[in-house]
């Protein structure tokens, strides 16, 4: 579990303006989970099972670069430009590190 | 949509002996698919949310591995044995291209 | 081939401070990838030359990972301090699509 | 560096046959590392140098896939024709773990 930091009550998260979006697609994402389910459930041969799962792995992916996007252009722009040096510079190191564990996944 | 390949009533996919583990891990998945939700739903820091998807989608390609390994030791394994040598081969290039899709994903 | 956008002369690139460290981790893949055509030549058995070329997988996402960085903290930093909404918009975007390439691989 | 099996001498790797084609892929992987080099050198835009460090991403990991094939179609399919159970067993367990380490880098 990763630790939750919440967003300030006086800022919102960098997807605030694309939720109803993001959550769309993640409730695809949830069909498509429970139709893997479905799918094992029926003995269905592995390799259809095996494109599904990329398929959903590729939609995860989606919603990943969309919610950087998100940050980047809100959260990220913000930090810059507020003058603070190091709210930018911490706020850049988090975003890479984001950025590397998604390339790196 | 993948095209479904039924697998013939004579035979069992790959991963039979390992169904219930499979679909374990795949129930699993779905509820860190919903957990994404709520976490978007309740405003969380854009980070936060991305390190979860990144966790889901480590989930997912273990689920592939796991798919894989069994396709290997039963489904190529027995086409292997069979002795028909355009089946074994029809079945190697298919799964390595399931492994392409999954390295390419 | 990629189009090629020479970056202006009156703006370095966002690597211009890790430039050698950059072209050293460059080196040291080049050396990786002449070691696995040595691997090759020598009929080294095939896993060890699969786990050789994951590791020069990894030496190049971690390169993409770097530069990507400095180009947050440069390129992008700078157009968003620029007060040009368009010139902020575009470069992000152009963010988006190369992180996009990078977890999509 | 891992550790290096070698083939035994009585075995030829998976990839002989097409020995002269994974030697021809890597040396156009290194030709693409020694043009990542210029580019920096030359100080090329970052998103420029990104978009070839993800092609040549690409590239090793369409050698790692033909190296895998070629696993399975020979080093694989020999040791289940062997009727010996547990060389069988260890060879797939390997390349599954070779598999997972393609897929999660």
């Amino acid at each position: 579990m990763p630790a939750i930091t919440p967003t300030p009550a006086s800022r919102q998260p960098g997807y605030h303006d694309d939720k109803a979006a993001v959550l769309a697609r993640l409730k695809r994402i949830e069909g498509q989970i429970r139709g893997l389910q479905r799918m094992v459930d029926d003995d269905t041969y592995c390799i259809d099972v095996l494109t599904q799962v990329s398929a959903a792995t590729k939609a995860l992916q989606s919603v990943a670069v969309q919610l950087l996007d998100d940050h980047l252009r809100h959260c990220v722009a913000n930090a810059v430009q507020s003058d603070d040096l190091g709210e930018s510079d911490r706020i850049i190191t988090e975003a890479s590190r984001a950025i590397e564990r998604l390339v790196k996944s």
